[in-house]
């Protein structure tokens, strides 16, 4: 991918040379993509050969083919020959800065959330971890085409702020639990967190705070709905983790006769149009409707649920009922890398195995669900998920150059089964170029390079010991 | 990384500074690597910080911490500083000249190898094609660290020619089928091919020629039984595919009543310890005990049976049997990637999905499935899959600065949930340097992206009217 700083604007000029008189009408832009395989990802899952993206400020105003370099001029033209251009991926659900502890914990260990994570964060969090680590999460995900996530955790001002530098759009969800946790020393102390940091970001350009009750079964019943009211009230979302285990409802029996978590959300009043659910593995016929009634949003990790062995979650079911799926890593520790590129083989295959069906979820099934779909899930599609006119200039340029990128015959094929997040040339959001020919454009890796490497050696030893007693510790799920 | 081509050469002298007298006795090596986190994959899986291997010629001579380099000098010295180094991968199941293919008929079809693959190989193979894919296949797999790999295809003196000069090492079994095919219009000419082809690479020093049977269902008793006396006589491996779909015995229920096909290829004499089964998803207890009495081996490979519907091999059970399992990426048309880098995750969750089981199949284990594995499943364990004195140096360098590798607690848990192709440093085959700071050393992709065009360009329309056709075809495995 070559990048041409036109001394000249792209206009009616370019075709008769510099200098020469114009002979259209020719509009301002700020950035032209030409000569791309644009994946529109619109109604008709338009593909344009050679295609044409204009953005001003913010915004994508005009998509096309190559006529289109006629009719506008901008100072930035990047020329994206033989690259496939496409909407930004959505990461549906995150914990970023768990990335702080990636790797650790991998022995085997069956009570993990319990018997490590929690006593690890317990341990170890504090607000500039949290802000370090999500700033190289955030590289991470902006080097591998995402360019909008969904993230439940602590201190969620500090992730705004190192996310936001690093140029980022985020879905921030600030964790409420029944536990004392690094930034709420009381029981559902998150809720009074999320006060001043719904209020600082409400109307931020890229930052959609939010609440994230972490489950029904570490929320209690009255919590979880002031958190569905306080959420109206901001008309802000509600993430939470639901049916990731079997039977989840059991661990709050005295509290309710509801079959599943989905159908406790129902009857208590929390499940509306502001919901996101992680996970979902677990849910009947009856919860899929339901949650199709509320209009909720499902965030799929098809890979932290095969690694974490917790199942195969309902996903191409929910996609054929047109409801509101994206796809998701899960956090770190769980999905390890955060990028959405190797879940994308994983969105299918995990639906083939489980239907022993080879014809479904096919690659282009797949890439609407890791734009469009995570869009939808996090109720944004009217902003970003699909490169169209007045949405959100949310745009990812992948290179097809390299050997494992050759032949390309289908660009859906090409990005699920072949792409590397390497092959990710060039990245682009709310009209901000983030990286470019592989360039970061915003922070250096090596301004926190120093900072991880403080952490990891700080954590090392910590982990070592808790392996050890966390290996002896019963399961949860038995 | 860095290399140092030191005027002087690593030895004594190196304490003391160039031209000092030389303090103890040093040996000439040809290349050293210095200060990388060594994997041995050694019985006692040992790790060694700030390590040191030594090469000479083809074969490791030195393993060992980092008072080698006072022992030893050679021109070429790698400073492998935050690298992981480990033994080369293996891919242990492949046809990879179908990478001129691959991309294509991913639209959901389910007869696809019969309705799809076949035809397409019947209209578009030769030996030209063969020998160009299989120069791009051999290079995107030194790319990402896989050093030999084994391969069931056609023409394989095309195959040989251009796998030596990217400089791999392969098992190259000649196909035998009873269809008329590209190199052989004679039912089971393949067997004919064959000779000429083992009787030219036999003593080579990367290639090992090979017999390759389709299947059991594909090639007829006599034949099997020919191959089986022929791979004794010229002492060569016998590749082939098994159980990789359900009852595949039925589909010879006139010549056998054996109730599997490992039970028919013992009933008929042809399972020694010379076959290489690949996929082996549907294996009864005692199939796999067939498998280890005959002391054969197994490609497990994951993600393509997990994308092609088709299955999870027990490759749990076999890797606790002790038996000789490896990894495998199959075809480019089944995984589309050859690289062993994405199968790595796939081979534990897989496990973990079907046993419901998050603690087994650790990081460590898939490793050590993917290097020494891989060379048993092969029967070239005294050769290959471990950092030890006397094997030969197929070794590959990790680095562990790139945003997706930090921070890295457990190098295996880095390698198999983190790494990606692109973070492959350095890969070494037979002490030749075939990559080294990403830079291919031997051939490169430009020499043959023209022809990557060109074969593109013809296959394109009539795979388009191919898939038309294919999405009508009824499955083989209803």
């Amino acid at each position: 991918m070559t990048l041409k700083s036109l001394a000249c604007t792209i206009s009616a000029v370019l075709l008769a040379g510099c200098g020469s008189t114009v002979a259209t009408q020719t509009y301002n832009a700020d950035l032209i993509i030409t000569n791309g395989q644009i994946l529109t990802i619109n109604s008709e899952m338009d593909v344009i050969e050679d295609g044409v993206v204009v953005v001003k400020n913010d915004q994508i105003i005009a998509v096309g083919n190559e006529d289109l370099i006629t009719q506008y001029r901008a100072e930035k033209v990047i020329d994206a020959q033989d690259g496939i251009v496409m909407p930004g991926m959505v990461n549906a659900h995150n914990h970023l800065p768990m990335i702080a502890f990636r790797g650790l914990g991998e022995e085997g260990i069956s009570n993990r959330l319990f018997a490590y994570f929690f006593p690890l964060e317990a341990e170890k969090l504090s607000r500039e971890l949290i802000y370090n680590a999500t700033k190289l999460g955030s590289i991470e995900l902006a080097q591998s085409g995402v360019t909008t996530y969904a993230d439940m955790y602590y201190h969620m001002d500090e992730m705004a702020k190192a996310t936001k530098e690093v140029g980022l759009r985020a879905v921030l969800g600030e964790t409420v639990i029944k536990f004392p946790v690094v930034d709420a020393k009381e029981p559902h102390g998150g809720i009074e967190y999320a006060k001043g940091f719904i209020e600082q970001y409400k109307n931020d350009e890229l930052i959609t705070p939010a609440y994230a009750p972490h489950a029904v079964y570490t929320v209690s019943k009255d919590k979880l709905q002031e958190i569905n009211k306080l959420s109206a009230q901001y008309d802000v979302p509600v993430l939470i983790h639901v049916a990731e285990f079997p039977n989840e409802e059991k661990r709050i029996k005295d509290q309710t006769k509801a079959t599943s978590p989905v159908e406790y959300m129902d009857e208590i009043g929390v499940l509306d149009e502001r919901v996101v659910i992680a996970h979902g593995i677990h849910l009947s016929e009856n919860d899929q409707k339901l949650l199709k009634q509320a209009d909720a949003g499902i965030s799929y990790n098809p890979m932290a649920n095969a690694k974490g062995a917790t199942g195969i979650a309902p996903a191409w079911e929910m996609y054929r009922a047109d409801m509101r799926i994206g796809l998701g890593t899960d956090g770190p520790m769980s999905s390890n890398q955060v990028d959405i590129m190797r879940t994308l083989s994983y969105a299918a295959n995990m639906q083939r195995l489980k239907h022993s069906d080879r014809t479904i979820m096919i690659p282009e099934q797949v890439i609407e669900m890791a734009t469009l779909g995570g869009a939808k899930a996090l109720h944004m599609e009217d902003q970003i998920g699909s490169l169209e006119v007045g949405k959100k200039a949310d745009i990812v340029i992948v290179e097809t150059q390299s050997a494992n990128m050759m032949p390309s015959y289908d660009p859906y094929a090409t990005l699920v089964y072949q792409a590397n997040p390497s092959n990710i040339d060039t990245t682009i959001v709310n009209g901000q170029i983030v990286m470019e020919n592989r360039v970061m454009q915003t922070v250096q890796l090596d301004d926190i390079r120093q900072s991880v490497d403080e952490f990891e050696a700080d954590i090392t030893e910590f982990a070592k010991e808790l392996s050890k007693k966390a290996i002896k510790s019963k399961s949860l799920m038995d």
